[in-house]
Order: structure tokens, then sequence, then C-alpha cells
């Protein structure tokens, strides 16, 4: 959600990580547990997709302050099969329950050798959905991560009532000497985060980000704000969305559509959001080391490619990501002015020591 | 590829079926497999998706004639486990290698009850990937067809050299009393048929829909023919065309990037084409009644909507495909003049009598 183009401080990554870990932990959640989701917020920030960062501290603060999220949540497994799990995260925290839930993923495709999908239902927004399918690569496993938004900030195609998240997916692939290869995408065109910051500066949005409350596209971004954002690729984004959103319920009785409450707004539900995790293990299919093989060589093509003027590098999935994450561990990582104000008060309001920063406001 | 606007014929699709079945039969296809072919072609064709309907025959039959598709495939299990296969199509019809494919891991998420999976190689273009995934749907089952496609017709991001597929994929989830809700889409922006249109009437195209030959955005249709199809949502789409190639062939020795030819333009070597599919039973999951009583009620949200200005009705994915097959099924199914006359032409080459027209050229 922040404006790259807004005053920043630098804060280093270790440092903001055991600062987040003691508000969750000032906020009733276990050691481990606050810890897991404060390296998920940080890893998010470092790898720049700050809209699943620190961000969302306050919020999940607030939720777990008033028990809508249930800070030491007794998550079950519900039912199961050798491949399969139903899996209840007991409202708990959605990095939490995520975690828990593609482990036990990862443990039955590893056991038997076989794909495994575990259906996830009364957990909560769990951040970056690439997380979760990266523990499935690191496993030399195909992973995939589905889970509902907990907004419905989308309209189904040729609506003007919000009824869909802006869904998002991750799948992740496994490579032999690098980070794994990873798609991690939601279905909107822009974040509604832009248009946010485009309406602050009073400028207009291009006519495909979003439609208005009536479902028309605009490039008016207050009226967008008060609209919905537009999928990608029209129809297309559409049907990805709502596809996403049903695996990501309708196989663990997680809510969908008119269940759905907004994250922000209602203080008083809980969520039940849903997910769904899925493993391929690669030795079912292929040698692994012909799989490496062919993915280095698939790699080498795709970065081998002439490039359009002005071009330094063909990226894969995740690497701009994985190489911003590395270098922001070093030499510090860039936060939002506002998004550290935010963080800076939560952590006076609960007496944790804010950290030093590296540069910017106070900094010494 | 068929221009909406142009001169159309109308013909019956139980007499169109048929004569794609004998033309298949001509080209040496057993007749049960040609007749699979000729069904999903001019289902295809029904369900308004011309792009992978009978407009394809010219270029499958020259390929089957030179026995760079072999029209009596031995398709093999190259090996197995309880939930996954390497399936060889033996350079088979794709849509014939496909359908054994999900036939197979169907028959084994059935057998077992269990998530499956079947990696595919020495197949061939399949046609539409909503018919693989449905045959999963109709099971009682999730279904997921993906393939990488049979030429390079997009760009790494940043790149300007061909080296992906404008590869799609399926979803199809199981409803109790109406058709499978059916995701099916590729990752460009408009299909090629759309800027080939374009071109021929001397039309400038939206910025979004190509880049040219060095790689830049173009609003010239010419220019975009030489280069390439832009993919949805930038980025997203790239890493979504990229992700669907590698899990259609890392898993089972199918050609990517540099190794994949133009399946228009090399007519001497066999494609090598990949897919993957799978199948999650749902009452591995959740118990299926309730499971239907949620779809229903999700598209009972999902139609319910407050609709934008203008709009009559909103529609699930896939459900004005399957209404239009419904009408053109009974009514006549108008198609392309210039695909009429190709299919005319190959029926004559082949000595196979070409049915009548209920209205256009030659109708009596």
């Amino acid at each position: 959600m922040n404006d790259p183009s807004a005053a920043t401080v630098l804060i280093d990554a270790t440092a903001l990580t055991a600062f987040c870990t003691a508000l969750f932990v000032d906020a009733g959640m276990a050691p481990t547990e606050a810890r897991l989701c404060a390296d998920q917020l940080v890893t998010a920030d470092l790898r720049g997709v700050e809209s699943h960062g620190t961000v969302r501290m306050a919020i999940y603060l607030e939720r777990l302050r008033r028990g809508i999220i249930v800070p030491r949540a007794a998550m079950t497994v519900v039912r199961q099969t050798r491949s399969t799990a139903v899996f209840d995260g007991g409202n708990g925290m959605g990095q939490v329950v995520g975690q828990a839930a593609m482990e036990l993923t990862v443990e039955k495709a590893r056991t038997h050798g076989e794909p495994a999908f575990v259906s996830v239902r009364n957990s909560n927004h769990f951040g970056a959905a690439a997380w979760f399918a990266e523990i499935g690569a690191r496993a030399g496993m195909i992973g995939f991560a589905y889970t509902i938004g907990g907004i419905n900030h989308m309209v189904p195609w040729g609506g003007a009532e919000g009824m869909l998240g802006n869904n998002p997916f991750a799948v992740a692939m496994p490579m032999r000497d690098e980070a794994p290869m990873v798609l991690d995408m939601a279905c909107s065109v822009a974040a509604r985060g832009k248009i946010i910051v485009a309406a602050k500066e009073g400028r207009v949005i291009p006519a495909d980000w979003a439609v208005d409350r009536d479902g028309r596209p605009t490039t008016d971004a207050q009226a967008a704000l008060e609209g919905f954002v537009a999928p990608v690729g029209g129809p297309k984004g559409y049907a990805l969305t709502l596809t996403i959103g049903l695996l990501s319920t309708m196989l663990s009785g997680a809510f969908f559509g008119s269940e759905v409450t907004n994250m922000y707004e209602d203080l008083e539900h809980p969520q039940n959001i849903g997910h769904l995790f899925g493993a391929l293990p690669i030795a079912a299919f292929e040698l692994t080391e012909r799989y490496f093989e062919r993915m280095h060589k698939a790699a080498v093509d795709i970065r081998g490619v002439r490039r359009a003027p002005g071009v330094d590098r063909v990226y894969l999935p995740g690497e701009r990501e994985a190489r911003l994450a590395e270098s922001r561990r070093h030499d510090g990582l860039p936060l939002g002015a506002e998004t550290w104000r935010e963080l800076a008060s939560l952590g006076a309001a609960a007496r944790v020591p804010v950290p030093a920063l590296m540069r910017g406001e106070g900094a010494t």
C-alpha cells in the first residue's frame, strides 16, 4: 500500500522482525507463532510486496485483541485420507494456519510419494500466497496455494456489487541452484493501493483499473475507490478469481460470496477464510535430476531471449523479488513513512521498544 | 479466428460432425477416434470458441497426411504410481491422447478416492482445454487441464523473442442441476485472430494487445502480427503462461521454449506437446450433498448481484458457452464463410461428400 515516491525510512529487517514478534506476543500469541507471522510479513516487505507486509500489523493486532482472530488457536484435522485432509484453523492467524496446513500437505505427499491436497476452513488472511507454495518447492515438490481474499473488492463480470475477493494463488517450482520459480498473482489489473495513491494525489487512473459503484469503467480514482477493482483480461480475470475463491472454500466449508465480511470494517465476527494447498512430488513423474536439468534449460531459454529496447535483464517469476529481498536484508529495508509511524505507535501503545532506524525520522 | 461481422453460413452440427469424422477417417484415423476429434472441434464451434473449432481441420489433416501426427498412435503408460502416471501419446492427435490421459486421471482418482495427476508427452495440439477438465467434473471431481501451446506466440516479460506459448488451462467444478462451472483461459489479452481481422481491415488495435517484433507495445495491427501477443496483466500473464507451460512439460519430458516448433510452419517434425491433467474427488474433502448445496448458493450469489447499466444477466464461467451450444445445436451452427470454403475444399480433395447447408453459399 506504500507509495514508492513517498518518504521512506530505512530499517534493519532483523530488528523489524523482532519488533513485530514482540507486538504479536503482546497481543497474546505464542512466541514461535508470533515469530512466524513477523517473519512472513517482513519477508513480504523485503520482497517488495508491501501490500502483504507490515502495513497489515495494525489490523491483525486489532483483530487479535478483539478476539475475532484467536491468538493461540487450536488447529485440528477434521477428516483425512492418505493424500487429503480438511484442516480447521480454529480461527487462528492465517500465517500460522497456512504454515501448519501446507506442512501437512508436504508431509502427506512425501510419505506416500503421491499428490496431496489439504483444504482449510476457519482461517484468516494469510499474507502472501508465495510463502506457502515455496514450502512445497523447498521440499522438492511443486507447491500450490489458493486463498479467498478477506474483502469482496471485485464484482462478477457485468455486476455492480462486490461479491468476489481479489483472490490470489501461487505456484512454486523448485530449481537446483537457485530460488524456486514462483508465480504469485491476484486477479486485479492494479492493486487497490495504487488507486488510493492516485486519489490522494488527484490523478486519473487508466480506464482498465477499476469500475465505479455502478459497475462502469472509470478513470476517476475517487469513484474507483467507491467502486471495485477490475479483473485482468476482463471476463478471464473474473472467471479466475471466482475459481480461486471456490477452490479455497467449497472443499472445506469456508465462507464465500455473500458470507464474506470485510476484514477492515467488520470487527465483530470471525472471517472463516478458506485456503487450498497442494503438492506434487516431482519424483512421482520424472527423474529428479532430469527435472532439474530441464528446468535449468528452460530458465536459460527465458533469460537468454533478445530483449526489448531499454530492458537490461529478463527475470523469471519471483526472481526480482528474491534478489530485492537479498539486497534489502543486507542494506536495510525501506518502509513507507506512514507505515513506520503506525508501527511506532503500535509499539508505544504496547510498550514494546521501537527499534532504531538506519535512516529517516528519529534515526540516530 | 472467424470475424463475427463477416459472412457466415449455417450448418447442422450433427452433419458437420459426421463430415469432419469422415475427413479424419480418410486421413487414416480409426472411426471412433476420428469421431472424438470431430465432436470436440464442432463442440468448440458450438460454444463460440471458433479458434479451437473446425478452423483447425486443415492443419490437423495436413499434419496427419504428412505423418507428423500419427493417425493410429500407440499410447502407453510409461510409469505410474497409484495416483500419478506419465503418459506417452505416441504422437497421436492431442484430442485422442488428452481424452485417454484424462480418463486415466479420473479412473485413478475414483479407484483410490485421492487426488490424481497424469503428465503427458508426445502429444499434439489438443483443442479446447475445457473439454478435458469437464471430463473430471462429469465424474463428480474438480478437473484440471494444462497444456503448452503449439506456437511460441509470446515473449518473456521484457523480451523481444517468442519463447512462450499462449498457454491455456482449464478448471471445471461440478454443479448439481446444471453444466459444470468452467474456467478456460489462455494468457493473452486478445486472441491473435482478432489482430488478424484488424490488420485486414486496416484498423488500429488497443495498446495492450500486442508488442512488435522488437518487444515494444504497438497499436499497429500489422506490426503486431509481425510481433507477439501481450499477456493479461503484463508480468502476471507472463508468469502465468510460463508456469502453465512448465507444468505441462517438466513432469513428462515434453518440449518447452526453444524446443517448441510452429505447428503451422514446421511441417516436418512432430511437436512433442505436453499436458498435465488433474482430478480432485470432492468426496475426499466434503460431503457431496453439502458441496453441491454450497456451489448452488455461490451461483445464486453471483447471478443475483446488482448489475451494471445495460447488463441483462450475469453469467457463471462457461455458462454463456453452454447456452450458446444448446441453441446452436437446435437452430444451426453459424460458420465463417472462409472456414466453410476451406472445409468444402478439404471434402472435395478427399472425395468426402460435403453436407448441405441450412443457409448460405450453395444452400438449397
